[in-house]
């Protein structure tokens, strides 16, 4: 299947992809709804009197709230139909003042956050991750908590504070504990972090209050996934989060990359479930694998100086599904609304090249990475832009998710 | 001042309260704005023409939240505006067509959620319930944590979950450890609890993110406060919380009332705050009083019973200030949005007549409440209705908040 939109080779969006965004341009600054192709966008508002009548509005709206709320079956319609629309040969093709109008380089394109999202939730899913915290703030052989093989651990994050790949991030001030044991200190966090991460939205019309997502459903109920930076303020968090969890520590802004990869283009990429033992309640148990093969990379980049890789991990080692998180989340009866982002938690794979933060590569401060320019980290400094990058690959077939990559900056402030 | 709208003694809503509510109609399902007088509604819909030109539209819109953006210096134009139009001998008392569509029944009124909430939080602000719950789950001499008197700890809730009072409540199915250090159970709840709180809602245009809120300016950006239910569900989240907070036991539902009293009409009920000790960081520090007192009633009635009030307390118990929690809440830079949710966390007393929550109330379970229709309680039974009342009385001045009322069902469900 070939795109008449020209796909460089190793392109994260190929007409296999066709990921969604939402984008507005310098002519045009109403935010409308897209997919990626090659380094092409397609404005799906321009084109969609094509669709079916169904899906119309949705294609018009100025976020993907809409198409997310229409469900499974209307996703797949429009997957199908822009798929078509975008092939050789298409009407699509042989309109060519649509073309003109509808196909803009990606480069002219001011990306915005994909969804409205009502609500952002964090999960805590990958066992080598809480398994090198726990080691690093417990012992070796406490290191999981009692409850983290029974349920997917998670806590409600700040929805107004998810912002979309390209806003700076402020160095935060807070409070925190210098000395072990001392008295609190107010100033500018000096442990900030990022956190490699995948999210979810979610889908389908809105649940009622008391009404659970079963598992076996979560499939259609997962519209897509992005890249996110759960960016992390170490000293204040240990200082602020018992007894209720992170609370200024991380509110100080979670990034995500612009483009949500549809479920349908990731399905190639389909690997067995990590096995869990014990076994799970019957309320989280599911044999349809919903894990993926998604490389994942984080590249650190001091400002003026060239990017290091300094993590390669892979969605594959969470222990605990998409699917299974959705369905713990709503098993006490929590509504759920389409737009709503649901994070893995740090995707730290078992290698210690594989760490997806720095509290963990740089083991709680105790060594450092070298970077390329010469200059060597254990946290971030200011001008730092961490990037997130992550991709499916197999039998020549590339499905990328783009970059999620922000800039840490610093304004001096009276304390 | 007096009202042409008659106001009965003992009511919640004199002339100097005008608490703002979302209501409909069965003649008209439109939701629209409002301001309880007496035992009516006065439609600001239907005499929005009557204000400045720059409040209007806000009058005119689905939710509280366009008013909420307007700010403070708008709150009291048309604060003033509605004292005016309801006084007797008021233009308005003079439109006898006006009125009659305009000044309705509350009787005849449905009441929605006040504004579109884009994010709560809860505090944990009571140093009576912080100590008694640390004393039952620690001991006496380390009941309080570290962090607890230099910060207010809070976390963020679940936004789509808060619902509006009258909203039944399921109860909740989920795990628990029903035998100390025994394998995890899945099943319905058997701790169910209420918690007593109050919440403000957040108001004046967005911040950015990496914007601090004040705390003198907070004043200006806090809108009015409601009652809250802060629904837990005790045994889930015993077992759930550690690390990362409570998660699925709060998201069941936690219902606000549907009267948000503006600050304004607190103002003679302000008392100094809660002597802090050890001092605060600058960043928390304020000396003008945003405390008041605020007379808290919990009654349960179970079904086909009569109510017993089983608490009362009162808001000026916190030992953090709405002022300071909202100043910590964007210490980092966490961005705010009008219509903002933010609790006080359970407002327990020093008495034990005062604890704002069963588990307190009856001492994790190890006695009971006598009600009056025989029955007595260590948590909540299906059929158990919640009642919280709030006033503020003085020199025959008395500023209600109406009910925050929620009954519990269970519906049989397959594990
Ligand atoms: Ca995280
Ligand atoms: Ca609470
Ligand atoms: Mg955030
Ligand atoms: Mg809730
Ligand atoms: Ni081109």
């Amino acid at each position: 299947m070939t795109s008449f939109v020209p796909v460089p080779k190793g392109s994260d969006f190929p007409l296999e992809n066709l990921p969604y965004g939402v984008f507005s341009t310098r002519d045009n600054s109403q935010k409308r709804v897209c997919v990626a192709i090659g380094e092409h966008v397609l404005d799906l508002a321009a084109v969609s009197q094509l669709y079916p009548q169904n899906v119309q509005a949705a294609l018009q709206s100025e976020s993907l709230n809409a198409l997310m709320g229409l469900g499974y079956e209307a996703w797949n319609v429009v997957r199908t139909r822009t798929t078509e629309l975008l092939t050789k040969n298409s009407p699509l093709e042989q309109n060519s003042t649509l073309v003109k109008s509808a196909i803009i380089p990606q480069s002219e394109c001011q990306m915005h956050l994909p969804a409205n999202i009502g609500d952002y939730t964090d999960f805590y899913s990958s066992i080598y991750h809480a398994t090198n915290v726990g080691i690093m703030f417990r012992s070796k052989e406490n290191a999981l908590m009692p409850n983290w093989k029974h349920l997917p651990v998670g806590y409600h994050g700040r929805a107004s504070s998810v912002v979309v790949s390209g806003t700076p991030i402020r160095r935060p001030y807070g409070q925190t504990i210098p000395v072990e044991n001392a008295a609190p200190f107010f100033g500018p966090c000096r442990l900030l972090d990022f956190e490699l991460e995948m999210a979810f939205f979610v889908g389908g019309p809105e649940t009622q209050l008391g009404e659970r997502v079963p598992v076996e459903q979560a499939w259609k109920r997962i519209f897509g996934f992005t890249l996110m930076n759960d960016w992390s303020a170490r000293d204040i968090q240990k200082w602020e989060y018992v007894p209720l969890g992170p609370f200024t520590a991380k509110n100080l802004g979670t990034t995500i990359s612009p483009w949500v990869v549809p479920v349908a283009a990731l399905e190639p990429f389909l690997v067995p479930n990590y096995p869990q033992d014990p076994e799970v309640f019957p309320y989280l148990k599911h044999t349809q694998p919903f894990n993926f093969d998604i490389n994942l990379f984080v590249d650190l980049k001091p400002e003026n100086q060239e990017p290091t890789t300094i993590c390669k991990s892979n969605y594959r080692h969470l222990y605990w599904t998409a699917a299974q998180q959705l369905a713990h989340h709503t098993i006490t009866g929590c509504n759920v609304r389409p737009g709503d982002l649901m994070a893995s938690g740090t995707i730290s794979g078992e290698t210690e090249d594989s760490f997806g933060s720095m509290l963990e590569l740089c083991w709680k401060g105790t060594k450092s990475i070298q970077l390329k320019g010469g200059d060597s980290r254990k946290f971030l400094q200011d001008g730092d832009e961490v990037i997130i990058r992550g991709y499916c690959e197999k039998d020549g077939l590339r499905i990328g998710f783009g970059k999620c990559a922000d800039k840490i900056f610093c304004i001096e402030r009276s304390v």
